[in-house]
């Protein structure tokens, strides 16, 4: 029942677990890793009352000494004054260079409990329990860590490993429909730019939009080939010095979009939705990619119940300025992934920005 | 005239150049490191007044485009709210992955410009350009950066290696005093756990405790035997899994009366000064020691001008309940670096409250 994959890295490996009901199991897990006795468990208040009692307890009855700290949800509750709150709790409980910060959910906890993590004593440990499916995918696993600055998404972070990372897919039957398509985005993005096995499978299932409607196994196939293109990836270029960008697959506008509807109307996995059919049609417009799949990639996303369009109001200046704010700008360049064939991207560093233009105006 | 030492580090290397009146080639020495166009000068008014013009002209007309931040002065200013400032200035500027911050200052603008440069956009270049004794044999290399918390220096951080540590020891020159020793102090420590031929050279002098009366020979001999002692030490050990914590020897206790005195009556040099006066006479208790070392070792700690006693009114139990909060405590035990020998330290994890308590009440 247990997957076990590795994710390999010059410095540190370590493995990620997916395995049904083992959140009852955290405690025993995390004896296996043989951590120091302190424990941190960092969640929010919704994640906490569905699971923060049995992750506590699994804790406790291994022997751990467990503190807990919730933070207010959502994106907007990810900058520094979290942090603060996470430092001062981290001291309250004198956590030492041994002991372990828990994040108990979706990719805004575990970016955040990571940074703190990263930052507390220069590093102590951060174990990954991803409740969403986009953190189960893609947030937990391989290292960035980081919060927001008020004029910039994750412009604050560290990369940090975590010592580990344990999936519960049971925990997503609490999940809200929205959140679950949010991940599916992800889950798309590495079948088009890495793994075109997984977009077949996915292009076979009849439903993809709700949790309830997707066969069990495909839901297993999901979270563990998913898992495994992001350990690749990973694996392959730790500091994101070239390969690891391909993961930016459609965030290059998505960041955009999420950061001009104020994080709020356009979540993340949906702005990345809408980014990807822009770098699909970018791609075409280029002549790197074939009409045919860009609409098999559009479809899927619909499928499972994503967004093709821009969200009415949004100004297209508006995001041909915020790319140029980008991390992923090189001398003022703005940097697109772009796929050539499905499973397949490039790294295109000379979009101009008439063709983004155009393709943003016809969604 | 240059003497170059290098840090040889498994991910990244880099070196250190003395050199005098180095200040006016840094633009041509960043230039060499190939680094991107875009260069934050971080540094305080004063040092500021003394060198900022210097070293901005130099890095124009190597052809960087240079923004600048002059933070508040003083160790009171090393928190948070100085690297959300650093953050503001690094987007206002637009700095990218591959822009540089410049620490132009002493450790407390070294620890907070890298730990800025660590946890911008996850990591950008920082190049160390220390103007104080203490940044240039000690802090500007190795790689720790950081902020303290409001109630524990250090607190939060990261490691976070430079591209290069550029030195230029004229800028001693107009160094306060009482800094100058502080960093004597940092230099007596690297002759006691590292280098007894260094101790020798500076037990032979007949000063020590002003620059202008020690002879340029020594000084030359000091900056390259320190930063050479801390090279090696950071280059066996970089993440401070072992070895590394030799280099806290004297700030066990060092760290608690600066925290006690509210890091305002006694500087960190005084306090490490205080805190080797401690550590040799509890290796004496334990018999580790030769009395006749210790008291060589507190002799030339009087010669550099450094205290060798407690600052008045300082509660010798604050003293001991501080050192549970220190970082390096592992399972509540607190650790302690002792000398055997000039030149040789050992670690003890076990040093008995008592034996503490009884030599502070001596001191
Ligand atoms: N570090 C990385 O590599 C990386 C990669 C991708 C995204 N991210 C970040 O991840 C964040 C988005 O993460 P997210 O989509 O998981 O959002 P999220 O963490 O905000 O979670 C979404 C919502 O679902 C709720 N929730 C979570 N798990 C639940 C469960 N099992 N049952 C019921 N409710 C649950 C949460 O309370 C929250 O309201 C963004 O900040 C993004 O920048 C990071
Ligand atoms: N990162 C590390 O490995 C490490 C190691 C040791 C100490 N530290 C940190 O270093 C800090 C202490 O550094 P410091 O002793 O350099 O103190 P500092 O940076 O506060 O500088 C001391 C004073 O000297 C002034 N000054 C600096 N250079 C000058 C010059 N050339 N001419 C005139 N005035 C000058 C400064 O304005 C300041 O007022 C502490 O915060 C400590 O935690 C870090
Ligand atoms: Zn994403
Ligand atoms: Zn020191």
């Amino acid at each position: 029942m247990t997957s076990i994959i590795n994710v390999n890295l010059p410095q540190q490996s370590y493995e990620i677990a997916i395995a049904p009901s083992s959140l009852e199991q955290l405690g025993q897990y995390m004896t296996d890793l043989q951590l120091g006795k302190k424990v941190l468990v960092v969640s929010n208040p919704t994640i906490f009352k569905h699971y923060g009692e049995k992750a506590i307890a699994s804790l406790k009855s291994a022997g751990f000494e467990v503190a807990s700290c919730s933070l207010p949800a959502g994106e907007r509750y990810k900058n520094l004054n979290s942090i603060q709150k996470l430092y001062d709790i981290a001291l309250e409980n004198r956590l030492e260079r041994s002991s372990t910060m828990v994040a108990l959910g979706g990719g805004v906890i575990g970016d955040m409990t990571g940074f703190a993590a990263a930052t507390w004593l220069r590093g102590i440990n951060v174990v990954q329990v991803p409740t969403t499916l986009l953190a189960m995918v893609d947030s937990s696993i391989g290292g960035k860590t980081g919060v927001n600055h008020p004029h910039g998404k994750n412009l604050i972070g560290a990369f940090h490993q975590p010592r580990s990372v344990l999936i519960d897919p049971e925990v997503l039957k609490t999940l809200p429909m929205r959140e679950f398509r949010a991940g599916m985005a992800e889950v798309i993005k590495y079948g088009v730019i890495w793994d075109a096995e997984l977009f077949s499978q996915m292009e076979a299932s009849k439903n993809l939009n709700q949790l309830r409607y997707i066969k069990p196994e495909l839901i297993s196939t999901i979270l563990t080939r998913s898992c495994q293109a992001k350990a690749d990836v990973v694996g392959k270029d730790e500091k994101e010095a070239g390969l690891r960008a391909i993961l930016n697959y459609g965030h290059t506008i998505g960041h955009a979009v999420e950061s001009l509807t104020g994080y709020r109307l356009v979540n993340h996995g949906e702005a990345v939705a809408i980014g990807m059919v822009a770098a699909g049609q970018i791609a075409v417009d280029l002549g790197l990619w074939q009409q045919e799949d860009t609409e098999r990639q559009n479809a899927l996303i619909q499928k499972a119940g994503l967004p093709t369009k821009l969200p009415d109001g949004v100004d297209i200046e508006a995001i041909i300025e915020a790319l140029q704010l980008d991390k992923k700008v090189k001398a003022g360049k703005v940097r697109f992934i772009l796929p050539t064939q499905i499973g397949v991207v490039t790294i295109k560093d000379d979009v101009p920005s008439e063709i983004i233009r155009k393709v943003l105006r016809g969604m």
